[in-house]
């Protein structure tokens, strides 16, 4: 039988999703009156557990000028709730050894700590409060605008990191996923209270969010407690879990180049492709097109560019995802004066996997470091916490680790080949560098990709 | 009874050094002719097992010309040896899912994997393979210059790690410790086979290493598989495992300044003090005291800084320790216009408890922090490896996770104030500051820590 999604399921009710089996936990939802949907992963034999709320919010939900404000926001809820002030939120949880965190992505925010599992009742009641009591104080705005300025200038200060956000303009345009979910200074300085607090108020809604729990916990308490938490706000029968993320978004195909002339000591450098959406079916093929071309030391890319000729010290690919898009890319970290030659390398063995697919061996070592990595990740609670809570945000169905090694391991050599010539062999790639590269070279680089 | 050390254990004898107990393993520790030391954690409930081969050299025994070299033979062990090429070594680790990689620090150089348990076997070989059989070919040393001068461009490009080793330089001056474990490009540029061979073969010895293991792990198997793999080199009945390494380093002591003018965004310091050595009985009350002070979000540099003035995003303070000495230092990332206020505030709280020590309530919460955080900390088997492998070349005996606890619990208000005011209050702190400073209010920062 077909696993329910969460909108099939009727509020107030509990759905067994999983069985556990070795290693891995028994799944369990239940769907709450105003559309909250509460997700476990119970594993027994750990002492540790891990709890977040995921929010069915980005950037990419985000205006022009509004670009940021999820993100802002999110530090805003670190600031206080009608019951407690910051440093009432920062002591909680420090005060057991937890981890408590959150972060904004493009299409979702989380919130999420790591503590004993004694302590799993205050990491939700803490929260909790955070995303249901939050006061958004103007004086807290004023405040945070400039920790979130220096966060903006923390990350230009790391260029390895800024030309992924280069690539993704390269790739999306001016588009919502073009766009940096920092924000930049000038959307940063203009954003208003009210305009955060939007997002909060139209967004931060039971049937957007996923609360998920994984470790030594119990669902039946997890949701009683969750229940105390929110209490008032559960009480719209009528409401029904928001459904997975939609979209339509064409990317920009072929050739596009973009290059940022800063006085860095390496070229950083991202060459790729449209890539897959988060449902397209040929994803497991391309994970094992990744791993075979620069998923590890084994790899191609690795290989040719660092083992054999020393042209880099950093040097992979990899795969994104969005509900209706996604980008596949090659970052490599070099002297400048070598951006040529290993851009060239990337590009031939682009386009050898795109026209030859991969080999036996490649295709055997790729499905057992994709299944080993996967096995080794369950030992971690904050993993299997991200898992679940994910996947019933993004897909509303859950995949158990057996049905997951499945999908991996019966990916075959047409497979791979058929993934590699659609995606890596459709168009032009384009290029992002960040580096001491202008003028003429500039312009020469341009036409490498051409 | 007390802990025998490895040098009064049998060669070829087993001991048990701590019994297992709620959620923490039972360590054991063989001794092998030749002096190789080899100690397990054994935790059953756990699918994983990581492996780490420790050796006792790092870039303090480096002279001046030969700064990098142990960094750099750490790399060139990833080449090749007798029986594997680079790719098969990689290969064999891919295949299955495991992670392997290796880091250089000060005082050792760490070699390690994490795999499934049944894969341990293979992590052995491999891993003892590149330590008793690598090459170190001419032409491996060619191409993996490279590799080193390109990851020594990669951390230049990332200001607020580099600050850390401008600090390193302030404290310890020209001494080994105040060099930078990767070298410089001078150094790289000049460094023969022979001289980084010299490393390998003087240092990767038996006596100086210590072979360490944890999860799902079986000591007297490890031990079989240990021995078969090292097979040769382990006849020399008359050879001790080398001693914890010792030293007599001085510090610089008071208010020594270093400011790096480059066009970041940011501007990165550290301003600190001499700090405490491993084997200080001290470093309990330092640990407790550096989680008050900037140790989490709850901590006051963090609520000062960030939390009310919104001056910085990433602020904390840290304590790092080596044989003989040791550094105390507080990090900020802020806006250049902002650095005197920001240093300002860092001095201020650095006087306050050095005068006054911390609160009740402040101890009650760094305890409950470190605490927990141990014991989260060991769920995870790599963590747990290298925990047991430190112990046991560093200290030579191991604390249970109660004595390490208790010695956590037993801290009082007067011993944090006795070593805040002994290691904080002793002298003028030094500062390193990386950023676009110059000129005059180079000068001035100076006269901050005057």
């Amino acid at each position: 039988m077909a696993q329910p999604t969460a909108a099939q399921q009727r509020p107030g009710s509990t759905r067994t999703l999983l069985k556990g089996v070795d290693g891995a936990g028994v799944v369990r939802r239940t769907v709450l009156p105003g559309g909250l949907r509460i997700v476990t992963e119970t594993l027994p034999t750990v002492r540790s557990a891990a709890f977040g709320i995921w929010v069915g919010v980005g950037s990419r939900d985000e205006t022009p000028v509004l670009n940021g404000a999820t993100h802002y926001l999110e530090h805003l809820l670190f600031k206080g709730t009608e019951r407690r002030s910051a440093l009432d939120i920062s002591s909680a949880l420090d005060a057991v050894g937890g981890e408590m965190n959150a972060f904004t992505a493009k299409e979702y925010t989380c919130y999420y700590a790591r503590v004993l599992d004694n302590d799993l009742p205050l990491a939700i009641d803490v929260v909790s409060d955070m995303l249901t009591g939050s006061l958004i104080r103007q004086e807290d705005i004023d405040t945070e605008r400039d920790v979130v300025l220096e966060e903006i200038a923390m990350t230009e200060d790391d260029p390895g990191d800024v030309v992924h956000d280069l690539f993704a303009r390269v790739m999306y345009g001016s588009s919502p996923l073009g766009r940096p979910v920092l924000g930049t200074v000038e959307t940063i300085n203009a954003l208003t209270r009210d305009q955060v607090a939007g997002f909060y108020k139209r967004r931060y809604r039971p049937e957007h969010l996923v609360v998920a729990a994984a470790g030594n916990v119990d669902h039946a308490k997890v949701v009683r407690q969750v229940e105390r938490a929110f209490a008032g706000s559960l009480t719209r029968t009528d409401v029904l879990p928001a459904e997975p993320r939609g979209g339509t978004r064409a990317l920009r195909t072929a050739g596009q180049v973009e290059i940022l002339d800063r006085p860095t000591e390496q070229a950083h450098l991202v060459l790729g492709l449209p890539g897959l959406s988060r449902g397209d079916d040929r994803r497991w093929a391309l994970g094992v097109l990744n791993s075979a071309l620069g998923g590890g030391m084994s790899s191609r890319l690795f290989q040719e560019v660092r083992e054999k000729r020393g042209l880099a010290y950093s040097v992979y690919s990899y795969s994104t995802s969005h509900a209706d898009s996604g980008l596949f890319g090659i970052y490599a970290g070099c002297q400048p004066k070598r951006v040529e030659e290993v851009l060239k390398i990337c590009r031939e063995e682009l386009q050898k996997v795109a026209e030859h697919g991969i080999t036996e061996e490649e295709l055997k070592r790729a499905v057992g470091q994709i299944s080993g990595s996967t096995v080794l990740g369950m030992e971690d609670t904050g993993s299997l916490m991200s898992r679940v809570g994910k996947a019933e945000l993004c897909y509303g169905t859950h995949l158990s680790v057996d049905e997951l090694l499945g999908k991996i391991s019966a990916v075959t050599l047409d497979d791979v080949r058929e993934v590699a010539g659609s995606v890596l062999g459709a168009y032009r790639p384009s290029l992002a560098v960040i580096g001491p590269v202008s003028g003429k070279r500039a312009a020469k680089l341009g036409e490498a990709v051409a």
